[in-house]
């Protein structure tokens, strides 16, 4: 009989919840999918019934369930509260914790999503044996989560760990956050889709350079349609445009990943979020470019730019393996 | 008898000894000034020299000295050799604690000057009782240091603590870096010059805004020429182009500050560097604009900015005290 731990990750739209052997936690024992349902009241009966129908899979194979995490896509108080969450806003400000608490009769943790990843890919994934990483999470907008000295940094208010709001380009792209040029606008999944409608706008037709006529096929003939999807797909086909949007890409986030390292000079910066999946297009360009955005490169071996292995399990995976540390976030 | 310490901060242009009582360490008990010299060999001996003479007075005072500090301005690698050090350069990849070390007979702890005025402003400054906290050095360029969980982190090269070249604006001003829009080409002294030349140069002078007169009359009739210090001169006098140039500086300060935070969310943050001395025109400014740059400011207390209190001594005090502590830095 194993001690296993069970984690959830719960996004705007899906809830993923896993058991994981500590002996071997990047390999889940078993996996559960539910959708995230819109009101607050149904959060906590959905969190619930992964809960109880994870600690059933639990016995059925055997095993006992240890601790119980919780990854949610905003930051958390030290009471367990969820504070800024743009993709669960019906869960703001309610004592998540101690509802489930209450309903599982059980101690739960509760943690910010990209913390949980970070950890995950610190304990088994690709920032293995490092201690001061930075993890920049590339999705619709740009997640982020610090470790220093193998602790997950959450800052004096619960607020650390979003470089998506530097400012990179001041007057820049308006941010829902309320700033304007945040590196979010520029680098992230939301950010190719604005460079590609930018290029394809202003791509001369009747000129020998690239035109954007595939990503405009492919957005149905709208080019304020083009989405980041549209982008990775003409890239795949080697459409000139797409691989020029892409070198753009590369370069928006070298420049936010060099002003990262010029701050805190980690070991090692991960990029996760669901862009990691089309890094080929980017990846190996940034560590190209990131030489000329650090200060004192060239004095040292330049600080490794490598993509998550965990992929979109890394949170709930990460929720399983805190509940089992040391760790104090809080 | 006490034991005293011994600090030493060298700049590019001037040294700093200072020898401090670890139980009043804010108010040395002896200062010695030097000129920096333009050559390594004379850099050493400028720097034994201060040594042996503070050696001397502690001699006197009826004292002895225990440990010895140096801050230096640059980047320091584990074997105690200076790297980057834009304002040092004779003294780059020399072994400078080994010859001084060899000199004085005696063990001496090498540091960043801005760690150096980090660590005295959180024990006797401005940062007392504050153990997660980062200060920008606004001077010619922007330093910076940062502080967690009570520790200076130096990042995996040593090269942490440099915020001034975070980019706030892709393809802005260019930096001596080699990047171009870094944070200090707007936020620090040159950045202060660089604005009221650019405010000045575009003001209508036939309009009922502010002109230039000023602040071109200081800099003896040539804009091209105003500097810092014509445009705190100018303010002091409340000359409405300096105040208005103040005003986009502070903003500048904001944007860059917003970003540390939204990055690390300390507990505060200290302005210290050359500029502190005129912080009554920018710093309250930049009070009031800083929460609309902060990811989730209303949801807790504003973060503090406040200005460093320990002023040109910071770095001496500092580098004396770190010989004091189980701080290791490298």
């Amino acid at each position: 009989m194993t001690e296993l731990r069970l984690g959830i990750d719960i996004g705007g739209t899906k809830i993923l919840g896993v058991l994981c052997d500590p002996a071997d936690p990047g390999e889940p024992v078993a996996v559960l999918r539910a959708p995230t349902p819109g009101d607050v009241d149904a959060v906590v009966d959905a969190l619930v019934a992964v809960i109880v129908a994870l600690r059933q899979r639990a016995l059925e194979l055997g095993h006992t369930v240890r601790g119980i995490g919780l990854g949610v896509p905003g930051v958390v108080d030290r009471l367990g509260v969820l504070r800024g969450a743009p993709n669960l806003r019906c869960a703001i400000d309610e004592p998540l914790r101690d509802r489930i608490e209450a309903a599982v009769q059980a101690p739960v943790l509760i943690e910010n999503d990209a913390n949980c990843a970070l950890w995950a890919e610190a304990e088994v994934g690709a920032g293995r044996g490092a201690a001061d990483l930075v993890m920049v999470a590339l999705g619709t907008g740009i997640g982020g989560a610090v470790m220093i000295d193998g602790r997950l940094r959450i800052g004096a208010h619960g607020f650390a760990g979003e470089p998506g709001h530097m400012v990179v380009e001041r007057d820049g792209v308006p941010c829902p956050c309320g700033r304007r040029g945040c590196w979010e606008r520029y680098a992230s999944g939301a950010g190719l889709a604005l460079l590609a409608q930018r290029a394809v706008q202003g791509a001369d037709v009747s000129g020998p350079g690239p035109t954007g006529a595939m990503l405009v096929g492919l957005a149905g003939g709208e080019p304020t349609s083009i989405r980041g999807e549209h982008v990775t797909a003409a890239a795949d086909a080697a459409d000139p445009m797409a691989l020029a949007v892409f070198e753009e890409f590369a370069r928006w986030i070298a420049i936010g990943i060099g002003s990262i390292i010029n701050i805190l000079d980690p070991e090692l910066v991960l990029v996760g979020g669901g862009l990691v999946d089309h890094s080929r297009h980017y990846l190996h360009r940034v560590g190209e470019l990131l030489p000329a955005e650090v200060l004192g490169a060239g004095r040292h071996r330049p600080t490794p730019v490598v993509a998550a292995t965990l992929g979109p399990m890394a949170g709930a995976i990460g929720a399983a393996l805190l509940t089992g540390t040391a760790q104090r976030l809080r």
